[in-house]
């Protein structure tokens, strides 16, 4: 089975990142372009064909790992 | 407009950060965990709604700035 979780940075959160990415798109000549926000993506394999036990593990590997739930949400779709 | 583009390594390119996750999510006693790749995701505000328009110029920033695409894929996604 195969799954991606995303992690972006909460509203309110400063994102850097994310700013120098909008001063380099408008220094590339790109018009129009608004806020840009930076996130991680990450695909994980897993066993098991039960969807309701692998969405479990997910969050919880988010909870434990993969997000920092104080400045940052995530999501989790299963393929 | 918001658009979020996701920007992921290309199969065979090693990805030393995804091993990093898939040990540490195994040492935390997650079972069955497989391969594990990470990625990057962008959330971008566009002016406008052209959607056309959007979509190309947001293939022409991945190629110029956010990704590498010698070694990473993009994909667009439009709101």
């Amino acid at each position: 089975m195969k799954a991606r979780i995303t992690v972006t940075l909460k509203n309110g959160v400063l994102d850097p990142q994310g700013k120098a990415i909008e001063h380099a798109l408008s220094g590339l000549g790109f018009d129009g372009v608004g806020q840009v926000r930076q996130g991680k993506v990450f695909d994980i394999e897993l066993d098991g064909t039960d969807k309701a036990k692998a969405e479990a593990d997910l969050k919880a590997m988010c909870d434990k790992l993969l997000a920092n739930t104080v400045i940052e949400n995530y999501a989790v779709e299963i393929a």
